[in-house]
């Protein structure tokens, strides 16, 4: 699974922190339901979790769509706004889990955050 | 649900962000089977994530415990250590979800992360 994480909204660790509990949990329940022997394998394999540098709203839909165009789960989290950030804010967008390769294919080129 | 973060390893945002995705699912995962009613309460209300500063692998088990003894979910995510961190380093604990009254009285002299 790779967390895309907005670094141009200046976020604090905690904020990040709380939004990769969001996308997490969000592709997880997702995919639990859609393809459970996916999940099964992932978790047996260390469930590896990746935190990417994304650099704005549109990067992030974009990066969206061209994962659900290959079929992966994708879920991108719109923040309530009551604290550091405006209402409807999207923050960080999780991919998978899916194999490697297929991920590549979305983020394979952005920086590690 | 909060996490508690522990800042004394030095970890980089992305470390921290994928930790707490392990968090926030291992307490999901256990809690969703042990008391589905409280999830869905916790879901349809805004699904709060708090990140606070954790300083210490003690202090996270002491706050487990702590938390384990008023019948919370809590569970503590153990790294496996391939890239930041030594192997079997334990990184942030997550407890709940749970009434804030509750939480609190474990974690409520902790600062926001």
């Amino acid at each position: 699974m790779v967390l895309v994480v907005r670094t141009d909204l200046k976020m604090t660790a905690g904020k990040i922190s709380a939004q990769c509990g969001h996308a997490t949990l969000a592709c997880y329940k997702a995919l639990v339901k859609a393809n459970p022997k996916l999940v099964r394998h992932w978790e047996r394999t260390g469930q590896a979790k990746i935190a990417l540098k994304g650099t704005s709203e549109e990067q992030l839909l974009e990066l969206e769509a061209i994962a659900k165009s290959l079929n992966l789960c994708a879920r991108s989290i719109v923040d309530a706004g009551r604290t550091q950030i405006e209402p409807g804010t999207r923050t960080v967008l999780a991919i998978g889990p899916a194999p490697v390769r297929l991920i590549n294919e979305v983020t394979g080129s952005l920086r590690l955050l």
